[in-house]
């Protein structure tokens, strides 16, 4: 296989420059990096346009590269010093997918029966954001939600914090916060904003039922934490207890703990199950 | 007030090595860096050594540069190129404390009736071991433990991430995982380990019962997870659920899910109070 060593080929640079939004949003291509990333990838069809990878990467783990090569994903072999021109980390692992966007309408990415979706409403951290992806993920959420205000999600950055997750979820984008907020309580979800300020603690509103339904969890910024105009809209503002001295919570830690309270809630009530019944007790119940 | 201008000033110089763990080894010192880490540290006698700001850093904050004062704490103005060779950031924010060492000795920092303990047994990224101490801070824990195996506490960037906590709880650091985990046990503690390959799901723990009493979690490394010897060190192994597509969870978000899980059962068991059912119905109970 001919190795492709000039990092000023047309195709490399192409690839290279959508490290850049501007290019990103013109050429509607994002790159994913490393071997998870690019694994999860693969397994969305058509979502890989090309694949680039270095001899090493490939000797290291060639089913990434037949699986690219069995679904018809075109790949090149580079030298490590194009992939250190392509890729966006400091030590390159030596793979890297250009993809196609793939954030969807609100409309479409909320379908009837969604449970739980995840709002970044104002999180300028790349990482947060990526963290806050493979989180709603993890918890089972139905869709994540970056606004207008929030950052890009094809950001290098949150993309490797996704860890895989945003090619496994549908994304929304751009869309303003409070337009956001109305569809999802149109579609009837109940809104509830995470701020440190909120009336209600996280426990209480696990227990007083008001997880309990269909719910999109909106989240502020990681260092100013949520505009009283974003609070405004929600229907109810929930705060993770701090029982110690902490000041606050990182941003992705919150939502964590946010996300997971509400998949616990969901999941006790619809499987009617053995719940937890914060006593260290356990019943047993069918549901009324 | 003299502005100090000269990188090489002995003073500054000795603050600078302070970013190589074998200074701070040997002059039992470290940095913290910023308003928040600072006034933290201000508030916890005899912590800070001395104090290096900007003229800018103390026209925005007079109130941190007074209580510096006030504390009997040295403070010395520095040149914005003299902060930018103390500070460890890229915008650094003007001030610089030089602290005293803050760990303890296991057996101090874990004293009888520790209800919560959070240990980080393989940690190797400083970030996540500064959210998980700042998380362990917010769910109300009673100490933190970075194992010989983990990454420094002190390092600038774990710094950074505890956002100040690494100052409000005891921490303990360079215990080998084994000795750490048997002492916890001697103390009373159940341990329990927080794994992908636990045996049993986080919400099956706390409805179980298992996590009611003192507990010590231990978490494993952010990248190959928990090794097997760890793992059988533990009373128990429990896995935060997967219930989407996500492979794993961030080492720090796993760990906030599972303080926050622990939290919420031991405040129910004790309040005796409203309790979460986990099927949107509340209860109040007295403890038997």
């Amino acid at each position: 296989m001919t190795e492709l060593t000039s990092a000023r080929s047309p195709r490399v640079q192409a690839a290279r420059r959508l490290a850049k939004r501007a290019f990103r949003i013109r050429d509607r291509r994002f790159l994913a990096e490393g071997p998870q990333a690019v694994r999860e990838a693969l397994l969305e069809p058509g979502t890989v346009v090309e694949l680039f990878h270095t001899r090493e990467a490939a000797a290291r783990d060639p089913r990434l590269l037949d699986s690219a090569v069995a679904t018809g994903v075109p790949t090149t072999l580079v030298s490590a010093e194009v992939m250190k021109a392509l890729a966006q980390t400091v030590t390159p692992q030596g793979v890297v997918a250009v993809c196609h966007l793939l954030d969807r309408p609100l409309a479409e990415a909320v379908g009837p029966g969604a449970q739980l979706v995840a709002v970044l409403a104002h999180g300028r951290d790349p990482g947060n954001a990526g963290t806050v992806i493979r989180t709603a993920d993890a918890a089972g959420a139905d869709a994540v939600v970056l606004t207008s205000d929030s950052v890009d999600a094809y950001n290098p950055k949150c993309v490797r914090a996704s860890a895989g997750s945003l090619f496994h979820l549908p994304i929304v984008i751009g869309v303003p916060v409070a337009d956001a907020i109305s569809a999802l309580r149109g579609g009837g979800l109940t809104v509830v904003a995470a701020d440190g300020h909120g009336d209600l603690d996280l426990d209480e509103a696990a227990g007083s039922g008001l997880l309990a339904g269909p719910t999109a969890w909106v989240f502020g910024n990681e260092a100013w934490g949520m505009p009283a105009a974003t609070r405004a809209l929600a229907d109810h503002v929930v705060r993770v207890p701090i029982h110690g001295r902490a000041e606050s919570l990182n941003l992705a830690t919150a939502a964590a703990v946010c996300l997971y309270a509400s998949a616990r809630v969901q999941r006790a009530n619809s499987a009617g199950g053995t719940f937890d019944n914060g006593r260290g007790e356990s019943a047993t119940e069918r549901r009324g």
